[in-house]
C-alpha cells in the first residue's frame, strides 16, 4: 500500500495523496446524505459514517480513507452538551474555567461511550484502501472546552495555562488518556495509521509549547504502533519542538516551506502537505501551477504524501480533487520535469482549463 | 525621547515602553468614558479620543501614546454599512467579493471625511510623549471587507486572491492609496511615529505574500518620513520577506524568538515587542518571570521598545501594566541580572506578589 509505505519512507510506484476533509460538502453525494442528519448524527449511524468514508474514495481514487468523524466525537460522548453548530464548529454551552468542571471530564468506555466508532471501523478495515483513524490533541481539544466555541486567538485557553498550570496540565492529561483511548479504539478496530490533530498549537510559542505540550503530545504518539500523522496548522516557528514527537510523518501547512523541511528532516520523518485549500478554488492554471510547485518543492526522495495544508473548503469543485490525485499519481514521482514553461502545455495541467469553475 | 530614540537604534537612558490598546477597555476610566459612546462615537469626539489616548499615559507612565482610533476608520468613514460590533470587530453589511464592489470605494479626502482625525492629533501633539499614529495594512483592511466580520483563516480574503488576482490587485493598490493617505494625515497634524498594522498577513506563505503583498507594504513604508513600526501576527515563517518592507521597528509577537531576531537583524532595524498578553492574566509570578525573560533576551543593545506581541486584553489588571512600565525602566538596561534565581527576590519582580489577581 503506496500510503503506509510512503509512511514508513519506502519506495512507492506513485507518490501517495488524500485530502484532509475530503468526505464533506464538497461532495454532492455527501450533502445529500447530510439532509437529514446532523453531524453527530451522521458519526453516530455506522452505515452513514461508512458511506460517507468511502464517498471519496470511489469518486476521487485517494490512496487513504479518513475515518467521518469529528475530533469532539469523544468529548460530546463525555458531555452532551458539547455540539457542533453548522458553519460555526463545536460549541459548548458551559465552557470549561475552573477545577470544579474537571469533574465533569471521565475516561472514555468506548464499548458504551462510542460503540458507532467501533463498528465503523471495523466495517472499513474490510476494505482494501488504508483507514486513518484520527484525533484531536489534548491542547486543541482543551481549546474547544475552554473557549466554549470558536476562536481567533485562543486566549481563554492560553489565560488559563497562565493562571492556573496546576489546573490545565490536569485537563491535558485526562484530554492525553481519551485521545490515546479513542485512537487505540480505531488501531483495534482496524485502523491502519492515525493522525493526530493539533490544529491549534500554533498559537503558542516554542517556550510555552515545551513546557506545558510536548511531553503529552510525546507521550501519545508514543504509545501507538501504527504509523502517526502529526498535524498541526501555522507552527514553522514550533518546527524544531514538534519533531522531538517523534511522529512517522510530519504534516505541514501552506506557511511551512516544504523544500526546507524535506532537507532538514526528510530522512527521519516522512512529510505530508502542504498546499493552501483556497488556492483549490482559483482557476485551472493556477491551481495547476501551485501543484507542480509543491510536487517539485517534494521532490523524489521516499517519505512524501501530497495534501493539503488544512481541509477541502465546501465550495471547492470535487473534479478538482479527482483531476489532482490522477496528476500527483503520473507526475509524482518525476523529478523537476514540472517546472515553469511545461505550464502551458496540456501534459503537465492537473486541472484542465476551465473545470475549477465548474464547468 | 527615548521612544523615538530607540526606533532610530540610539542608546537610551531607559528602555522605552508601550502596550497594544493600553487605551482600552483594561482600564476603569476608559469604560466610563465609553459607557454613553460607541466606539465609532468615541473615536469621531476629538475631546473624547484625547482623553482616551492619553488615560494610559498618565496612569502607566507609558513612553508613547497611540492615537485612539482603529484601523476601519478610514473604510467606515467611505463606507457607512462598516461599523465595528462589540465583542466582535469590524462588520460590513455586504463583504466585498466582485469588481462591481470596488465602486464602494474611493480615495480618502481628510478634511472632509476624517477632520475628526486632524482634530485629535493636533491636540495630542501639543503634549510632550511622543504619539504614534497607525493604519491598517492593505491586506489586512482587505480582509476585513472581504470577510465581512471577524474570521479565523480568512479564507474568502485568499480565495478572491487566488480567483481574482486582478482584482485583488486593484482592491489592495486602492486600499494602499488610503492607507497612505490616512498615515500621512496623521503625521501632518504631528504623529511622530506610524505603526502599519500588517496583523492578518501570517496566513499567507512567503511566496504569496512576496508576490501579492510585500511591493504594497514596501512603497507604503517606503512614502512615509517618521520612525515606522511593522506589525504582524504569526509570521515568523514570513520573517525574511517582511524585513525587505525596511521599517524602521520590526514588531513581533510571542512566536518569533526575541534573541534570534535580534541578533539577526538588530543591526537594521529596531524591535518590538513580544510578551504574550494573556500572560498577564497569570499570578504575579509568572508576569515577573516572563517579563524578566523578555527583557533577558532582548538584551542590552540600542533598538528595543518592550511592548506585547498582540493588544492589552480588556480583563488585564491595569496596575500590572503600570508595574511592568517602571519594572521595564528600572531593569531594561541591566543585561543579564535578572536571570534565573534573582526572580524570588523582591528586586526582580515587576509585579508585587498578589497585585495581579486584583488585590
Amino acid at each position: 500500500m503506496r500510503f503506509i509505505d510512503a509512511c514508513n519512507r519506502r519506495p512507492v510506484d506513485k507518490t501517495p495523496v488524500w485530502f484532509m476533509r475530503q468526505a464533506g460538502r464538497s461532495l454532492p453525494e455527501y450533502r445529500r446524505l447530510r439532509e437529514s442528519n446532523d453531524i453527530l448524527q451522521a458519526i453516530k449511524n455506522p452505515e452513514i459514517a461508512y458511506e460517507i468514508t468511502m464517498q471519496p474514495v470511489r469518486r476521487h481514487k485517494v490512496d487513504a480513507a479518513i475515518l467521518f468523524s469529528d475530533i469532539i466525537v469523544p468529548l460530546a460522548a463525555l458531555d452532551p452538551t458539547m455540539t457542533i453548530v453548522p458553519g460555526k464548529g463545536p460549541v459548548i454551552s458551559k465552557p470549561f474555567r475552573s477545577s470544579s468542571d474537571l469533574s465533569r471530564l471521565r475516561q472514555l468506555e468506548p464499548t458504551e461511550d462510542i460503540p458507532y466508532v467501533i463498528e465503523t471501523v471495523k466495517e472499513l478495515a474490510k476494505s482494501p484502501v488504508p483507514l486513518i483513524g484520527f484525533a484531536g490533541a489534548p491542547f486543541t481539544l482543551a481549546s474547544y472546552l475552554i473557549e466554549g466555541g470558536p476562536s481567533r486567538d485562543h486566549r481563554n485557553t492560553k489565560a488559563l495555562m497562565a493562571q492556573d498550570p496546576v489546573l490545565f496540565e490536569k485537563l491535558l492529561d485526562i484530554l492525553a488518556g481519551i485521545t490515546l483511548t479513542f485512537l487505540k479504539t480505531q488501531i483495534d478496530a482496524g485502523a491502519q495509521a492515525i493522525q493526530l490533530f493539533d490544529s491549534w498549537v500554533g498559537t503558542l510559542s516554542e517556550y510555552h509549547y515545551r513546557k506545558h505540550i510536548l511531553r503529552t503530545t510525546q507521550a501519545i504518539l508514543g504509545a501507538i504502533e501504527v504509523p502517526t500523522i502529526h498535524y498541526s496548522l501555522g507552527t514553522s516557528h514550533l518546527l524544531s519542538a514538534i519533531v522531538e514527537t517523534q511522529p512517522s510523518v510530519l504534516s505541514l501547512d501552506w506557511r511551512v516551506p516544504l523544500l526546507r523541511t524535506r532537507s532538514d528532516f526528510g530522512d527521519r520523518f516522512a512529510i505530508q502537505g502542504n498546499l493552501d485549500p483556497t488556492i483549490l478554488l482559483a482557476p485551472s492554471q493556477i491551481i495547476n501551477k501551485e501543484v507542480n510547485r509543491t510536487l517539485e518543492e517534494a521532490g523524489t526522495a521516499p517519505g512524501y504524501i501530497f495534501n493539503l495544508g488544512h481541509g477541502v473548503l465546501p465550495e471547492t469543485d470535487p473534479q478538482v480533487l479527482t483531476n489532482i490525485v490522477e496528476w500527483v499519481h503520473e507526475y509524482g514521482l518525476s523529478g523537476d520535469s514540472l517546472s515553469g514553461d511545461s505550464l502551458s502545455g496540456e501534459s503537465s495541467s492537473p486541472v484542465p482549463s476551465g473545470c475549477s469553475d465548474g464547468s
